[in-house]
């Protein structure tokens, strides 16, 4: 069994906007064992529509459509599903209904074109008439077709809901799938090549895959087979050796984050934490905030987006500032050490340097970023150079701080710096 | 003129990473002018990217193709290309000298998988002979193929230096386009839909498009025309009535974000600014400082994730606390004068809320959020209800914070809440 998902939308053809809606689906059918083998995305244009839909449905089980159910002018795709499949265009009294309470909750009046939305190809199957949003199924020859609209927090819900517990029950007999995906923070792709060299692939169905995730990096070790404990037992060889081979460089598998790991480590060890940040200027601590639960270890953060600021929050001495400069060893041990004795957490990490484009120079070049903590056990700082624009650099800053974290409450050396 | 894009490899069609390259070769590609019609995209198999790459070559002038280029076992699209080309594999000694310089630079050796990479289809042309990097061209028929890789930066790289110039040199007598994007916070989708329907599109060829970007909402004007005047003439009509339709809603244009808006004008007013954060934890700072050149204005942040850091860095007086609660008005108050105090900057913005999924009551649900501002001319505060997940939450939290700052410096209203 496999499928296809086609997106519908001149906002993805021009790239005004990115694909979530493709990522989101195949992730969902990957990660249940179903394959997609085509994504195809095109503009708001019947006969493009069109077309990509019977491409997909010569060679595949199942096809799942976004976009173009909502109200304006360029969402087309129940028409052209109707004409593509010769159905003729039937009114959904209930959608109708629905589509009507919400438009005229929201102070609007209903209109031909919320109205359009409610008018499906024969023998469609809405999957919720209750709710405002549009989405339906029809089956044409042996292939089912799943339509969802394009609002990615609509798409996903009637995803989850409907269509992929529909696809699963479809699939009962195929083989297993089991994937295992490892992340890794500190090592440069090469770094890794040269790592995994030596594995020992013995089985052939086997895949191993690599994906660049800037600033990480994941490895995947993934399996098909007809045999459940085959599969799993492969999995888990491939990596154990994996692990063997990176050590400490892999910092967690499948969902884990950098911050949701080192949240998890911070809890089992009861421990608090508290970020000084100049030049992430809060990223760190919203990395760390993204992860439900965070406020049962993380007591805050200061961002000190100038000298005096060091000074007055974190206890920045003058003369330091003066004699080495904001971006600097003694002046990023400080402001661990301020933020830890502010907010009376156990760990104080901090964060200092210079995100560029411009404030660098030929000493101190953009990207020059300093890594602080302070802990019961004593102060410990390290140089870095980080390359990129603005962004890439503030990200590295603040998962490299994250690194940090994690190592130290794992009794792991820190990544070397300069 | 057109062309179409095809995009390759498992973790596309995995969903285990997002397609940003299609995305980003789309838009260099619209944004001068050149239509992209489909993107495809497709695993490592090279039947189904043989069958991309014939398909495309159906019916566009130029094809861009990534991914594939690398020294993984799953690199396979010079290979693929040769077959379906009918073209020898011819090894290009320039190239592979520079491969080998990088490889060993990196400390690693060269072998087969590296020497793969100088293996060319016949008449390809290599764009970038002394970079480590691969990338190249080839014509077949009248078709334009152009060979990129997949990791991002070096796509990008290969893309703007390379491509873009060559498919534009191509484009010389093709009607011009202009494009314009409104950027929106603060109105629904239907509600927009609602403020827009008596546009005048007097001109046939106008183009208004609609696109969600959470929280955000934008707007398209785009005109393709024979005539420069006409066609300019015409998109700054219908921009003109679109502004007038949705007035301060509109926080910016094209390139802007509401963060390089709110920073524009306090430079423009020789104003400071300083935030607290609660729920947001960081994020307002963060996306703040994305602008280069914030420094400038902005004196940096505190982040209280607990009532005492509340009280003890932001001077929120504990009765408040035990009366109100952290997520309150009289809370969130003292917060943005708290901090406009504490780094004696002219603008204090305040976020308190709660971003869930735990922390929710029936009198405060999760979702529920305070912004403060404090000012010379005194202090101001709001209460809303947004809905979604945890980083949803957070972002439009955040994104309200920083459209009180446009607003107050505007003079606009702040938008309603609860």
């Amino acid at each position: 069994m496999q499928g296809e998902i086609i997106t519908i939308g001149n906002e993805l053809t021009s790239g005004r906007a990115l694909d979530l809606n493709a990522w989101y689906v195949a992730e969902k059918l990957a990660s249940h064992g179903v394959p997609v083998t085509r994504i195809t995305t095109v503009g708001d244009d019947p006969i493009r529509v069109s077309r990509a839909i019977k491409d997909a449905m010569g060679e595949s089980d199942f096809v799942v459509v976004t976009g173009g159910l909502g109200s304006t002018d360029d969402d087309i795709t129940n028409q052209i599903v109707a004409e593509a499949l010769q159905r003729p265009l039937l009114l959904h009294r209930e959608k109708f209904e629905q589509i009507k309470k919400h438009v005229e909750a929201n102070g609007l009046r209903m209109s031909p074109s919320f109205e359009k939305m409610a008018w499906m190809p024969k023998d469609s199957h809405v999957f919720n008439p209750k709710e405002e949003m549009c989405g339906f199924s029809l089956v044409e020859g042996k292939v089912a077709l799943y339509f969802l609209p394009g609002v990615p927090e609509q798409m996903r819900h009637l995803m989850d809901t409907y269509v992929l517990p529909e696809i699963l029950s479809q699939y009962a007999s195929q083989p297993v799938t089991r994937q295992r995906i490892l992340k890794i923070y500190g090592l440069s792709e090469p770094e890794i090549s040269e790592h995994l060299k030596n594995l020992s692939k013995t089985h052939p169905d086997l895949i191993l895959g690599f994906y660049p995730h800037y600033p990480e990096n994941h490895v995947s070790v993934s399996m098909n087979g007809k045999d459940v404990q085959t599969v799993a037992e492969e999995v888990e060889r491939l990596e154990k050796e994996i692990r063997a081979a990176l050590g400490q460089y892999i910092f967690g598998s499948d969902d884990d984050t950098l911050p949701s790991v080192a949240g998890k480590l911070l809890k089992e060890k009861g421990l608090t934490l508290s970020v000084a940040e100049s030049c992430t200027g809060g990223l760190v601590g919203n990395l760390v905030t993204n992860v439900a639960g965070s406020s049962s270890y993380f007591m805050g953060g200061i961002v000190t987006y100038s000298n005096q600021a060091k000074i007055d929050m974190l206890q920045v001495d003058p003369q330091i500032l003066a004699d080495h400069g904001a971006v600097s060893e003694p002046t990023v041990r400080r402001m661990a050490e301020g933020v830890r004795a502010a907010f009376k957490s156990d760990l104080g990490l901090a964060v200092t340097g210079i995100a560029g484009p411009e404030g660098g120079s030929r000493e101190k070049p953009v990207g020059t970023v300093h890594i602080g903590l302070a802990s019961a056990s004593g102060t410990f700082s390290q140089k870095y150079l980080f390359k990129g624009k603005r962004k890439q650099i503030k990200m590295n800053s603040a998962m490299m701080a994250l690194d940090w974290a994690r190592r130290f409450l794992c009794g792991y050396p820190f990544i070397p710096g300069l």
